[in-house]
């Protein structure tokens, strides 16, 4: 058998390398690609260039943002008397989308995980220390994914926590066990945050 | 709420515009190109460009190539006197897998249907009767997929290609019907390659 187009194959690895996409998939978005026009496609190349190059982390939150503090550290509305830490960004995203909470946000960038190697010192776990250490915080919720590694992580804050005197909390176990926060749904979400408990 | 990272909406929304690829799936991969480094993501970014750049119709079967004559027609040890018609580029690669077809290809880029507005005049139709009407062609084989427009074009195929005394033949009912020809396994494939039959 002859060999097939190289561009087009080399296009479908570059799709693969995307958390969550099989083989199929990825050569699919690759003959996708061809249908659109150039222009188009020269906009879909710029767009993955510029998020890689715009997006940084918000040095109080640790969030992506592409501006020098991200939006919601910025927003003088918001009570930054209370912080809800997240493992990564898309739960801010989801945590955004309840239009409940009012407070700021804290993303680790990962859960203590011995099995998997990382350790507390890879997450952006001193930074909330600073934050919470500056004074004026009066509750951390701790939203961390209802798992083994999301409690782990939780307690190992709570514990941490402990001198600042500030209130820990913990969402409600509205959420499923076992599940991903990043797919729970907006009632759910709310539900869990009303319904937080002291840790 | 405050908005969110503009180019990573930005980014999502490129995602978004690939066939298959819905809202969530989308996000997903806009922040999988966040953990990419720089390079990488340079080279994701280039890789669309080029294969929209590079990839163009073989101007004899009308497959998608990046050469000047496709690999399949450029190639003397396959037999020209057979054609087998195909809808798309994705099925060349699913028959191509078999590695029992020996002879070329011809890619419609579509279906008739009246109901979408595909007319035969959009199709490269034209170009598969300028094939076989310069002689040396024994059989063309149309594979398009066992459904209701599949049957339809094989039928319009099979009067237009009548005056040249070509035997026009039709992958036997080894497809599952209904089903689509890209994700058909080689066995099933092949017999049904096997089993093909006059019209």
């Amino acid at each position: 058998m002859a060999e097939y187009i190289e561009s087009l194959q080399h296009l479908a690895e570059e799709f693969g390398r995307l958390e969550g996409v099989g083989r199929k998939s990825a050569m699919r978005m690759a003959f996708s690609v061809l249908e659109l026009s150039e222009d188009e496609a020269a906009e879909f190349a710029q767009a993955v260039v510029d998020a890689k190059q715009k997006i940084h982390l918000c040095p109080i939150c640790q969030n992506l943002t592409d501006r020098d503090v991200c939006s919601v550290c910025s927003d003088l509305g918001r009570d930054r008397s209370v912080i809800c830490v997240v493992t990564d960004a898309r739960t801010v995203l989801a945590m955004e989308k309840v239009r409940e909470y009012r407070g700021t946000y804290h993303v680790l960038h990962g859960l203590i995980s011995p099995m998997n190697g990382v350790t507390p010192e890879q997450l952006k776990i001193k930074e909330l220390l600073e934050r919470v250490s500056e004074g004026n915080v009066k509750e951390v919720i701790v939203a961390t994914n209802p798992t083994v590694e999301g409690e782990a992580t939780a307690m190992y804050l709570s514990k941490l926590l402990k001198p600042f005197e500030v209130k820990v909390t913990r969402l409600a176990y509205g959420v499923p066990v076992g599940a991903d926060l990043e797919y729970a749904d907006e009632v759910t979400l709310f539900r869990a945050l009303e319904g937080r408990r002291e840790v």
